[in-house]
């Protein structure tokens, strides 16, 4: 029984950094791991994965890992965002040739709403809906009070709710998705795009000055916060945006809560969150009195614990 | 535990008419009534449905209501399309004044998809949306293999995902949900619009050679039938709106069937289900591989199945 309250690893893999933890059964992360996540495919993440969990020491008896794609019965269906991954990557099979603890995986996203409804804001919601905000947009739903992956896994994709037919293009192929508004890498190309046409903007220079290869969450913050009259446009838009696809969700899903995470929130924090309510409220009919906006208090070890959570439960469940 | 296999009384309250049955436990209609909606107001309603029940006979051991508007823990919070209806309605309180039997209540919409997946073509499916399309637009929602409410019973509103932000002006009051295009009330008006603004159509004439107050279901397929070009054009209009809506509620909740139900789609049949699917479809970003569009097989009856199945519930649960 004592594997139930022993220490569990959790693995965050982002697009720029993986993180790891040591995580314990009061959902705190005891040791920690950061690595940018390489750019040469699987195995390259796989050996790195390996190589972390073995740092954080602490002989966790079950790992758990987020990863910004699609997930469905332990198989990874899909990771649009890491280059060199093609479809239906064994990720669960390659580690398991490189780690002795069982590997239980889950989408980013998910992963990190999983951490804030076990150990942060969301904690004790029955019906929540996670945003999460960084190069696109993420999403995580916990409906009737447990964690819903829809019937292949790809649950929660809010960034793909359409806010403006035939509008701006987006990553996914697809036309006035939200995340074409208010994904980071879609904001970054409409601002190039501005300055190319004589539009001022201190974005670029901030990001080069902050030693950045592009406008990070960080580098958006700073020209917010210096009045830079594009980026407070697009965040403007960004904003309008996300409240039409949240509105939208809040009326099929009436949930009493919408947590917002990911680096956005993190950087410019509750302000963003009263914001997107503000644009929401308007566009919903019948809301819960309860519902709030909230930012994820857990901030960049969100997606940590959420993965540690995952693993876990599959201890859990034996 | 006879009571558990008695027969139990479904009642439909829509804004036309009140359907009553008495089913049985495999779910079949044994007996059933039909009376106009009265429009008098609640008290109305209550004794018309109070008598119904008492015509149908068969002793039912419970009764199960659907009504058009938000119900949350047994208590009405609004009808908004039924006239003389304030908020708040103690809707079981005056039919246990008037029945024996205990009283069940649920959103028509909800009740509907309810009876398509106990004893129609949702049964066996985990993760349902449900698209009822009448006077307006509604929903309901079955995930992770149980009715899904929200927090405040008032899920499954797809009727009001925005499809187009500052667009048609909304039942609701708000611009741009889908039911402002899709739904027959908000079609009707835009048809009498262009009615007026010289545009031919053959609607209002069927109407009055129907003999219906209003553009029915009946009287649009009769329209679409005989090829009247306005009838032609709204409906085209409201299946791209309906697309929009659709994928972006597969986008968030990655279903594996939707069932269209009511009025139009009763009339319509599986062409119209076909036809929101090809709409739909280009705006999914990874709809499972079974995801399926189907028209509701119970038809007329779905609300009281779904209904009585509500009643049956409070039954088994005591």
């Amino acid at each position: 029984m004592s594997d139930i309250n022993a220490p569990v690893a959790g693995v965050d893999v982002g697009g720029t950094n993986i993180q790891v933890g040591l995580v314990g059964d009061d959902h705190q992360v005891h040791e920690r791991a950061k690595r940018p996540t390489p750019t040469e495919g699987p195995d390259a993440v796989l050996d790195t994965i390996a190589a972390m969990v073995e740092d954080v020491g602490g002989d966790p008896v079950a790992v758990g890992v987020g990863i910004p794609g699609v997930v469905h019965a332990g198989q990874v269906l899909t990771v649009p965002n890491l280059s060199g991954w093609g479809d239906d990557v064994d990720l669960v099979g390659g580690l398991a040739e490189r780690l002795d603890p069982p590997v239980t995986l889950g989408n980013d996203a998910n992963v990190g709403l999983l951490g804030e409804w076990v150990a942060g804001v969301a904690h004790g919601h029955r019906d929540v809906l996670g945003l999460w905000i960084g190069t696109g947009i993420g999403g995580g739903l916990i409906l009737d009070g447990r964690p819903y992956e829809g019937s292949r896994g790809s649950a929660g994709e809010v960034g793909h709710v359409l806010v403006l037919p035939g509008g701006a293009l987006c990553g996914c192929g697809r036309r006035g998705c939200v995340e074409a508004y208010a994904g980071r890498r879609s904001m970054a190309g409409v601002a190039a795009s501005l300055q190319d046409s004589g539009r001022e903007t201190e974005l670029f220079e901030i990001m080069a000055d902050e030693d950045k290869p592009r406008p990070t969450s960080k580098v958006w913050a700073r020209a917010l916060e210096e009045g830079d009259p594009v980026a407070t446009e697009l965040l403007d838009t960004a904003v309008e945006h996300l409240g039409v696809a949240v509105g939208s969700a809040v009326n099929l899903l009436d949930v009493d809560l919408v947590v917002l995470g990911g680096g956005l929130p993190e950087k410019l924090g509750q302000d963003l969150a009263d914001r997107v309510e503000a644009a929401a409220r308007p566009r919903m009919l019948r809301p819960s009195p309860e519902l709030a906006f909230v930012v994820s208090s857990l901030g960049d070890d969100a997606g940590v614990v959420g993965a540690a959570a995952l693993a876990r439960a599959s201890v859990i469940a034996g």
